[in-house]
């Protein structure tokens, strides 16, 4: 291909809101192209760039034995009400209504209709296993779509989803997927660590993140530098502490004006956070409930609703914050609540003594409070968020936190939805039983702009050979040199029938501009053809490393081929 | 792959609402299944034939230097509105809303983002010609989807779009995907032809359609057996005729009771059709035409449109009709008209002589009307349909009639939407001149049911091999017969090996069950491992001629290799 005929509008500058180094460089290296918030075109160079993502994707989803097959991205309301989604995914979720008023969706995400497929189809245990999947447009009206296609409203995501007759055959499918997701982001070059996860909206139990590590990733995660366990920040269990075995101080109440935060009140006085125990008000499904932690500690709400089962929770608005605390917000705490909640101490609570509380009165806090003595919680739990240096929960060592990309999710559903869609089967003896299901998700663009988030320069991108929108760029130093070119047009002929995939940059163009795109496009391998190819000699860089080496146009075919692994 | 592991459900019996062939048979055979209606899911086998097509499209829009890219299918409505098709598409088009109530819709054709798209990022003829295509999900609000994916509502296209600083580059633009369009459809096994088309709602002149010849087919088509010059209905040219040259008979004015259709009249006058001049009475653009043609003759409403350059010509109410002809419905005419209206002609009325008109009086007409003498119309054009018999425009020879299915259609749009969005480009002269712009469409979905239609006998499907979702299916008729087992299983991994798609029906069936599959859902070849396996013979079978031929189970690879090509 000649790059004078090639469309990849490059820019040098960095564009004004992208904010990340891959949306930046997707963009400068014309990859793709914002046509309304949350929504892009990949270009020509991108898009090839994409579809090696998405073959990798299609070629370890065919070897672990899935079959793909294609929905609708247009889907009616009925498929999404059987299993509640219709109302639960609230304003994610883009509604439409046909010429006579019926109510559609873009599909967020595909549960449902497979359920219906395989439910409409499959009668007997004989039939089973079987694991479908599907390359597709899926649609979420995010509330604050950033990134570029790190976080799309319309973005293309392979759902597999695997339906077995018993959970040791779930666990198999599961298995299946979990090696074929490896062999995938491997193929990407992708560094990647695998955590527990919280499984959200999708609902069932057991489910596993593929993330790549990246500052700019939108997740926290907790690892074990020393064992490899990893999970999400939601996910990953606090230790309890030994209770306090020090000696309790005399109950105080202090007058502590105006000072509403843990900050206020430690300058105050003059103690460190972890001598506080805050108290916040949680709205639990409707219920009111006080939530105890560490001064220095989050809530991790996650926790909490699982804790209840609920479905929502969220903090309680100030004014049933009063009615209940019979105080101002900011005063709240276990002592003398003005009516009687339930109160949840998160477990590290119970390590603690002589600690200070809201007193539930304006401007007022207690001081040497010990569970036990002053209160007894009615739950204690780990509602709190994992923090670095934490132990581990698998080996003990102090836990590191780091930011992850999710670019792939497993999940082991159950029956959640074949109860709900009435997915049964009969059994060896003849008796009808839902369906255990799995489901597998991988965000292709994601994955594309994740593997450039790992794999790239102050000169642009670094492609690993595998994904490369082309493997090999020839650069003629001098296009009206008629050896250069000569020489140029040959090596790219030779490799083009080798069937490599190769550029040559045959515009009109200074070699620095030349350069400086075949960089920041980052195909792997570039030959430069200049003066010396009267010699016979060119010169041949990796993008990786930058080294520059003489070869002979013969030599650097043979080394094109090593390097791809042809020879 | 082994059949027992396929999802592929096949159906005995012909689904209820399917009314053709190609919805039938792929109904039945397990490729598709319906979601809602116009909305169609591919199911495995399906979409292994799906993408074979899109493949094919893919490989010959890069051979002739098109490059792809992928545009979002929900676009804002600011993208649309330029072009004026926002208002224009009406109910056609998927409208939604966003959870900050901005418009979108769902992309029904894509020359707007295109033309943006090339605007932005081309600037100089030294940067032209290109041509850009997606394969793509496209959505129409259809009035009447029907014939399962061959009007859907959702489906999916290759949609190109050429650019070039002049006419004679979009020439040549036109010529090559022109060729690559022929390619495309040889290599599926199509038999279709080649149209004259009207543009319609796409603006722009000189189309060209690829017609699938089927008596399903939902365009009418004249051609021309003897040259080869075909047109859609709507574009065909019926010849003038020459004048008539009899003697003119006194006009008579007689009491036709009742009589309001031709038929009728016919019998009571005892005269045949083509001694009638009908008048039907249009609304274009709201303005009230009388439109006269020979009693036997159809208006072409696009012709008709055409010849005022209008946006609609529809049929008259009753009430304009009584006024503008004083009488009731069905006795309009030339001759005696209450309300001073055009009167435009078909071109065969020049060379009618002697005919009957009704005489805008109810329960009325006049016999022996001539045009000159009694009246003269405001134009004399060709407003007709054409018919089989007519001369062929190109030869003269009689032209006969078809139905066929368009599979594709490729248009030179001209300057119509770059200079609606101010696509422009500085030619060489340094001067800004709009692009010129051709666009390109296949229906993929369609194209694949139109290969149906064209490829099956009563036992089923019969797959040309370039689309074919296996190539080769082998057919064990005893699957608890050791020898048997291994000779067909020898045979799978043996054609899998050598990189054919290979089907095992390894269930626990009646070979007559198998054989009924395997016809149903055509794989080409097919090779039954039976009762004379120990003696090392197999059948060996071509779904497209029944012919059974015993083999060794050598020779039936190698026959398998010679039949793809591989040899």
């Amino acid at each position: 291909m000649r790059v004078s005929s090639l469309f990849m509008p490059t820019q040098r500058e960095v564009p004004a809101d992208a904010e990340i180094i891959s949306h930046q460089l997707m963009l400068r290296a014309g990859l793709m192209r914002k046509v309304a918030s949350g929504f892009y075109s990949f270009l020509p160079m991108g898009y090839r760039a994409f579809r090696k993502v998405e073959n990798i994707v299609r070629e370890e989803m065919d070897r672990a034995g899935a079959q793909e097959l294609i929905m609708p991205a247009v889907l009616p309301a009925e498929v999404y009400m059987a299993s509640g989604r219709w109302e639960k995914f609230g304003p994610d979720m883009f509604r439409l209504q046909d010429r006579s008023g019926r109510s559609f969706c873009l599909g967020p995400t595909h549960e449902e209709p497979f359920t219906e497929t395989v439910r409409d189809n499959v009668r007997s245990y004989r039939q089973l296993p079987v694991t479908l999947y599907q390359i597709q447009h899926k649609y979420r009206d995010e509330k604050r779509p950033r990134f570029g296609v790190m976080r799309a409203r319309e973005f293309v995501m392979k759902d597999a989803y695997s339906f077995d007759a018993d959970e040791k055959g779930l666990d198999q499918s599961y298995q299946a997927m979990y090696q074929a997701y490896c062999r995938i982001f491997d193929r990407c070059g992708l560094d990647y660590i695998l955590v527990h996860a919280d499984s959200g909206a999708m609902g069932g139990s057991g489910s596993q993140e593929f993330m790549v590590k990246s500052d700019v990733g939108e997740d926290a995660i907790a690892y074990c530098p020393a064992c490899g366990y990893a999970a999400n920040e939601e996910k990953a269990p606090c230790p309890a502490v030994r209770g306090f075995d020090g000696e309790a101080g005399t109950v105080e109440k202090v007058h502590t004006p105006n000072f509403r935060t843990i900050e206020e009140l430690m300058a105050f006085l003059g103690l460190p956070p972890t001598a506080f125990a805050k108290t916040l008000l949680y709205d639990i499904d409707g219920k009111i409930v006080a939530v105890m932690l560490r001064g220095d500690r989050e809530v991790n709400e996650i926790k909490l609703k699982n804790l209840f089962d609920a479905n929502e929770a969220v903090l309680a608005g100030s004014a049933d914050v009063e009615r209940v605390t019979g105080a101002a917000v900011g005063f709240a705490g276990p002592v003398g609540l003005a009516e009687p909640i339930p109160v949840v101490a998160d477990s590290e609570i119970a390590g603690m003594g002589n600690f200070v509380i809201g007193a539930n009165e304006t401007d007022y806090h207690f001081l040497n409070i010990n569970v036990g003595r002053d209160f007894t919680p009615t739950r204690i739990a780990d509602i709190r968020c994992a923090v670095e240096g934490d132990p581990c929960p698998s080996c003990g060592k102090p836990l590191s936190m780091c930011r992850g990309i999710e670019v792939g999710h497993i999940f082991k559903l159950g029956t959640k939805y074949s109860e709900a869609l009435g997915c049964n089967f009969l059994n060896s003896d003849g008796e009808e039983k839902p369906m255990i299901m799995g489901c597998y998700g991988i965000g292709v663009g994601r994955t594309l702009a994740a593997i450039v988030e790992q794999h790239y320069d102050k000169d642009g991108i670094i492609w690993p050979m595998a994904v490369a929108p082309y493997s090999v760029i020839i650069v003629p130093t001098n296009s009206t040199d008629e050896t250069i070119n000569a020489t140029a047009s040959e090596l790219h002929d030779r490799l083009t029938e080798a069937g490599i995939e190769v550029l040559l940059d045959d515009r009109d163009e200074r070699p620095g501009v030349k350069f400086k795109d075949a960089d920041l496009i980052g195909i792997p391998i570039r030959i430069t053809v200049g003066r010396k190819a009267p010699e016979g000699i060119v010169e041949y860089k990796l993008r990786s490393d930058g080294n520059v080496v003489e070869k002979t146009p013969e030599e650097a075919v043979a080394e094109v081929l090593r390097e791809i692994g042809r020879i």
